[in-house]
């Protein structure tokens, strides 16, 4: 199969998305991460641009990378016959790299109108910059800056940059889409016209601004490119880079072409999410291929499908990718997503199919009242056992107050102070009954207080349990303040996670079904 | 220019997005918003599968759409010979529309391996069902269930549904790419292969699990269809549809087709972050043409780029889909926008820009406490009334306290039986002190009721004011129960309509700030 080098631009273009900051720890991880996953490339920042950027290069240097090459990008020099005493290509050679990337103006309108120069001397920083380099033994990759707008623009003069840089010993030119507006239609054509310049290798950058990097990037591939530049979930400025997430597994899976081992592939989804994870960035769950729902199922005749024909309702398998299938329970789903989730947990219902009609009717009706399963895992297994005859619950409600007071303050939007939120709680542990009261930074904090409180008498091992997350979703907004509310919560005991939820036209029960769900389902699991 | 025809799913498929579940309420307002944006049909569900989607047909007869037909979907007939007494075909002929969308398998595989019927009879559910909806004087689309999968496995079968499909009267093939997994490189000859069969109009529908459901649309236009089915922010399934704000403006701006008008284009931004507010799901800023970030630039190269030459750095004017420019916020830029949004509301600044530069610093402030002030304009206007020395508030909170209480009962999810909310507030008008209490559904609706009566002795003309949406949002949520929560309420007087904030750790404390704001905001406004 021919192979496709892949140049992984997270730590540099990928950290402009709006909302990302990598500190430099964050940075090595995401490098090491990258390595294990097979990169070949792994631009690590603008040593020129930012003190940042030469930090983690000098530190990049213990990394030990098995498989990976890093770059420092840089951009070509300013000040003419002074390209060693420039401090971009300074911080360059500085960077203790083996492989550089240059970028340059490959538009003539951009050269003239924005670097403000001649389309001579535009030419001449991209010759100088790339043989400087090249004589210091670096491998250089040429960033053709706005190429595609270019071609357009004044397609021989396009050409003649790539020319040039290909003539001072570029080692491969990387064509960039950098306003992301261009058709596959468009890049066809000048990436073919790239390609009759020369033997030198032909790389594709693209950005997401049409929603067609991946599919501009597919269409290089198509027209002879073999290096492919983006990042992990497509992070990138704007509306992202071409998402690597998606070629990767694309080309590999779909097309025929050799990216990384199959082992590699497989820890793509744990790539994706180590790597929002340390962009303190929730994970897209909507993502191809590594997102938590790319097979998720909600539809009952997709999961009855599934059951037959495992390909039926999916374009892969899921485990190709280090992903898996995930049937989702909810008012649109039919009686075999609740018997397939429930086989999942353990739950065998009789052959008749009374009994999971009957929960799937209740499943129905609770979600008409806003409840929703396919996001509580946790919750839908406590209906379960609760549908049980002999189901005993670990704890029972017998009443709960909760006061919230405002004191002695005009209204003012300027802090919380004189607020004071309180909850008593009565619950029934075996033949028990326990009153307690707690005080909290609200009322839902308050009652999850008093909660614990009363139960950790009866089940100290609960402490180390964790609320992860918490969630308000109003259901019917046009009816203002009466509106129904769901909550759903996310808890967490240090090793696993699992999510519940409530519903009611109160947010305080809403929140204390969700919350009591959430201790009972942990209690539960483990009984002695 | 050539014509496309704009199908919109976001109420069928789009509602399968894990996380969604619009109520009938917001399926309404969402057909609204979709025929004010000049989408040509809208399909509103599926009325066979679920009894919301049966009521939202009935209360759908009153929408008096002015540019869209709204369609209703189904799947073919199952038992032979009881076409008009199959329940999802009658559900379709009692829904009160004059478009149907019915899907049948399109895939030989499928229909032996998933629908375990002989291939024949498959064709046979096409051409009864397409016949007998026809009969009926409705327009039928022919939805073609995994038409380019079908078509790999086998061309022929494949194509033969889409003649039985024809001869039996359909009015448009829309090809299927049901699992989201194929290329544009193998939609193109599928799509000329369809074309060949006949003049029957011919539309694609395409999924986005390989991230090339607008390049697949794109190609299949290419390659002839006039017809795209898609959802508002690519909502579905799995990874999602085809998104209609990439594709629209695509078409448009550079392919050189008519969709919407200019005006109409130019709601474009708009409409997309009303359906994501309806599905409660925070938008996306990363989304093209449509998201905040679509056109953000943070600050440098691309800044003074941009002040050069506008086009060096956007692919389009973002003017033309509803967008803007966004240079990321400097504290100079912040304060110009202050005093352009205090203009427009009548306020004006000393030129000394002292009053300008202190209100920044109070919006930074409350804005780091969780206040947001884009969407909430009369909160902002409070805030600049507020900082005038002259400031006469209408009426002045004293005390509040909330009391919610749950009693005798076990905890179960069945219904809110039990609950009690009850709120008592002291407010000043004037020199007056006034106490009253109210009981509601919920602590929220229990202080909006006390308020209210308090007020209305004092001001009576409050009394149409109503509380048309009420939102939540956690916006810390890692830390659980005590996260900081943001408040916005919508409110009108049956005229106008104006939006409020509240922020604090304390949900009851958030959402009173917004509603005391709400109404100081009408009294202010209609002061005698």
């Amino acid at each position: 199969m021919p192979s496709i080098q892949i140049y992984d631009t997270t730590l540099r273009d990928g950290a402009q998305k709006e909302g990302i900051s990598f500190s430099v720890v964050d940075k090595l991880n995401i490098a090491r991460k990258l390595d294990e996953l097979g990169i070949q490339f792994i631009e690590g920042g603008w040593p020129g641009s930012n003190p940042k950027d030469i930090e983690f290069f000098e530190k990049a240097r213990t990394l030990d990378l098995v498989n990976a090459t890093l770059v420092a990008f840089g951009s070509t020099r300013k000040a003419e016959g002074e390209v060693e005493t420039d401090p971009n290509i300074m911080a360059l050679t500085n960077a203790g790299v083996k492989a550089v990337t240059i970028v340059g103006k490959s538009s003539a309108p951009q050269a003239t109108r924005v670097l403000e120069t001649t389309l001579e001397e535009n030419l001449n920083m991209i010759a100088d910059s790339v043989r400087y380099l090249k004589e210091k033994g670096l491998t250089v990759f040429f960033d053709a800056e706005h190429f595609f707008d270019g071609f357009k623009a004044d397609a021989s003069y396009a050409l003649r940059t790539l020319e040039v840089a290909t003539e001072a010993g570029a080692d491969c030119l990387v064509l960039c889409d950098t306003n992301g507006g261009s058709l596959p239609d468009e890049i066809t054509p000048a990436v073919k016209a790239a390609r009759k310049l020369g033997k030198v290798s032909i790389g594709i950058h693209t950005h997401n601004d049409a929603e067609l990097a991946v599919a501009n990037t597919l269409a290089a591939v198509r027209a002879g490119v073999s290096h492919v530049q983006g990042t992990i979930n497509g992070y990138g400025e704007r509306c992202g880079n071409a998402n690597l997430c998606s070629i990767i597994p694309t080309l590999q899976l779909k097309m025929g072409y050799d990216c990384l081992s199959e082992a590699q592939l497989g820890k793509l989804t744990e790539a994706s999410h180590y790597i929002s994870e340390a962009a303190n960035l929730v994970p897209d769950s909507s993502l191809p291929y590594v997102g938590a729902s790319a097979f998720g199922h909600k539809a009952g005749l997709h999961v009855s499908g599934l059951q037959r024909w495992s390909g039926s309702y999916q374009h892969i398998d899921p485990v190709k990718v280090g992903n898996q299938l995930r049937v989702l329970v909810s008012e649109l789903s039919g009686r075999s997503n609740i018997i397939y989730r429930a086989k999942e947990m353990g739950f065998d219902f009789p052959p008749d199919g009374q009994e999971a009609r009957r929960l799937l009717e209740q499943v129905k009706l609770l979600e008409s009242r806003g409840f929703q399963y396919d996001h509580a895992e946790a919750s839908f297994e406590l209906l379960l056992r609760r549908a049980k005859p002999d189901y005993q619950p670990p704890f029972e409600l017998v009443d709960f107050m909760v006061v919230v007071e405002k004191r002695r303050r005009p209204p003012t939007h300027e802090n919380s102070e004189g607020m004071l939120s309180e909850a008593m709680v009565k619950v029934r542990v075996s033949a028990e009954v326990v009153h307690t009261v707690a005080e909290g930074n609200g009322p839902v904090n308050a009652l999850d207080r008093a909660l614990r409180k009363a139960l950790l008498q009866f089940y100290p091992n609960l402490a180390p349990i964790k609320l992860m997350d918490y969630k308000v979703r109003i259901l019917e907004e046009s009816t203002g303040t009466e509106s129904q509310v769901r909550v759903l919560i996310e808890s967490s005991d240090g090793v696993d996670d699992w999510r519940t939820v409530g519903s009611s036209t109160n947010i305080i029960e809403a929140s204390w079904l969700a919350l009591a769900d959430s201790l009972e389902y942990w209690l539960v699991k483990h009984r002695p």
